[in-house]
């Protein structure tokens, strides 16, 4: 089984909405053995939908789309829906009373009403209710394709597609297992790694793929493959792995991880350290990546975004003198932060960055693209200047933000401190 | 002239990354008015690419790809283009020149030579060096057609398009103005506001559309037109937007801005208010959409991030009776945390937020999903609650963070402090 996902709305084409959608949905699907061979987001037209749903039934037999269902007049997948599967529509009193709940339940109940036309669905289509809004979810199943379509905001799509859509049709079906493992790798150019391990590479078996993906200085390598019996899978993939110990064991700073934060969480549960922050200008993305897994609060102990320069003074306790002397965007100063974080917060490590994210400079007038940073665990410290002038101001923060925490892993693993 | 974006990468496909890079090249092809008229995510494989440009190609003038151009095996762009235009692919000198430098520049220069597959390139192509990256930008004009292939990574990709492939684009065709303009409006459901402009929407010139976007519990309405005289465009729309004045005018919030964290600069910068901030659930997501847009630093001065219970006692000063009284995720710590940050950062607004983000819950076995926030302006302060038991992890901090911004909003343009 092969799935295509459509996301409908102009809203996506004309770059005002990013699609986060298809990304969580093709996880999902992955995970129970369904490859999505193509993501499409077309124009929120019924001519456009019906077009893009006969070529996607071309290549799948899976089709969910996303978007166009609100109450609106510029919502339009339903119609579309209804006109490619020779279908009509008609009320649905189960959708119509679980609105009802879900209103009540809101204390809007008088807007119920209103609402009804989100009650009249697809005569042909199995309904999953929807609670988080008023859209339902409608798939139809005929001549061994199925097609759903959903609404498109986000937090209404995960727990359809995750305690309804994957439930259902992993049950269904009996699906193939997709094995992936990730390998992380640090202080190596893509071109040199993909040199020395040239020959592995050439030697794995046919269904076994690898793939190089670059996360700021790191670069995951990650293998996949996929079949009836999980744990034989397992296997195979860990003896590759094994033969890459000789050839780039001194450059992996995890044998089976995927984000950094996530690698990090098992290096800090297992040496019981805590940490803490204190940003400038990331302004607040570094605790944040930080605090995006849960159980991070057994060891994220908590941060000060200090970006007014009279804070780094009276809460952190840089020194005004420093500051003076070699202006707020300066090794000593992302120094004498962590310092600061590390003593209010009473924490084992503690990160600091300081620069200028552009596109305005700051009041010192420091270059656009400068960044320091300081890593302490215990009494050992190290700071490091980043330059990154062509750098977008959100990517400048993205990206110095993943750098300290890949430095903070390299840095644990290697334990000087 | 019309574009298809195809983003080239099984990752994307298998759900590990997100497609960030259509968002931004849709977005900046709208402003010369190019609409983009489908987005496609294609597999990483030489046929697959092929047909996908030969599709898009159909719909549209222009193609832009993204990715599978790294040094790799496993990037497959270049071969299919050279296929796709019966092309041969030729070392450039110019390009390698460049690689040169660039690898000079970041001391790197014995890699040079590992990287010299990336100045060979098309022969057919026009060539926009990469700033950012070892891989050029190819362009290829044929039969009136344009096809670009550039590299996949998001750093690389938004200044090739801003300052390279934008200008070149807007000089060479004589391209429509598009205009647009947003409305904010909240505290009515989209089924009601829908009925009240109702015969406003249906009375709309033709050349003039209309979209409903909501956002947390705001909801955008947007209005766009294009033309050949932008000023005309301007005035058009201006005159649709007063006329929604008398219907809905009680309800907006925003004559004219987009995201939250514009709207709120707009208001910071005009009545001469400073934030800060004092999180817990949001984790830094608050701080950092406030610290999003360039030119927050003359209004946001910092923020707290107190994840651990006894920093929110020991750097906010929230009574440890309170907690032990109501636990960490209530009305009365909130108060307290948003307190001890107008406090401690001396600004005029201080916003706090928390609550249990799950999956899992907290040491005071909190229900997942309730969320407590308070706002503060001068000696106004507001607290309100959330429940959002169905909500992922990330999801959940994203909206309380945007419903914090959206109150604080709302509360400035009322006014009652």
């Amino acid at each position: 089984m092969k799935a295509v996902l459509i996301t409908i709305g102009d809203e996506i084409l004309s770059g005002n909405t990013v699609d986060t959608n298809s990304n969580f949905i093709a996880a999902e699907l992955k995970k129970i053995g369904i490859p999505v061979v193509q993501i499409l987001t077309v124009s929120d037209e019924i001519e456009s939908i019906k077009r893009n749903l006969k070529s996607a039934f071309e290549m799948a037999d899976l089709v969910i789309t996303t978007g166009g269902l609100g109450p609106t007049k510029d919502d339009k997948t339903k119609t579309a829906f209804k006109e490619f599967f020779n279908d009509e529509i008609i009320l649905d009193p189960e959708t119509y009373d679980h609105l009802r709940r879900l209103f009540e339940k809101r204390n809007r109940a008088h807007l119920l009403e209103l609402n009804k036309p989100q009650a009249e669905v697809l005569s042909k289509a199995f309904i999953f209710q929807n609670e988080n809004g008023s859209a339902p979810c409608q798939m139809i199943q005929e001549n061994g394709k199925i097609a759903i379509c959903m609404p498109g905001v986000p937090f209404e799509v995960k727990p359809l597609i995750k305690h309804k859509i994957i439930p259902f049709l992993a049950e269904k079906w009996s699906l193939n297992y997709i094995v992936t493992h990730t390998i992380s790798v640090v202080g190596i150019p893509e071109s040199v790694l993909s040199e020395q391990i040239e020959s592995w590479e050439l030697a794995l078996p046919k269904d076994i793929s690898l793939s190089y993906l670059p996360v700021g200085n790191r670069i995951k390598l990650r293998l996949t493959a996929q079949g009836k019996n999980q744990k034989e899978l397992e296997l195979r993939i860990e003896e590759e792995v094994q033969k890459l110990n000789p050839l780039i064991g001194n450059h992996v700073i995890s044998w089976n991880g995927d984000d950094i934060q996530e690698i990090l969480k098992e290096i800090l549960d297992e040496k019981k350290l805590t940490v803490s922050t204190a940003e400038s200008c990331t302004g607040g993305e570094l605790s944040k990546l930080l605090t995006s897994i849960s159980g991070s609060s057994t060891y994220f102990l908590g941060g000060i975004i200090a970006y007014d320069y009279h804070k780094k003074i009276e809460i952190l306790g840089v020194s005004e003198k420093t500051i003076q002397e070699k202006t707020v965007v300066s090794e000593e100063v992302a120094r004498e932060m962590s310092l600061g974080a590390q003593k209010l917060f009473k924490t084992n490590i503690s990160l600091s960055t300081t620069g200028v994210a552009g596109p305005n400079s700051d009041e010192f007038s420091n270059e656009i693209g400068i960044a320091f940073y300081s890593i302490r665990v215990n009494d050992f410290e190290k700071t490091t200047r980043l330059h990154l002038p062509h750098f977008e101001r959100n990517d400048f923060v993205n990206f110095v933000s993943q750098r300290v925490l890949q430095d903070l892993v390299e840095i644990l693993i290697r334990a000087p401190y």
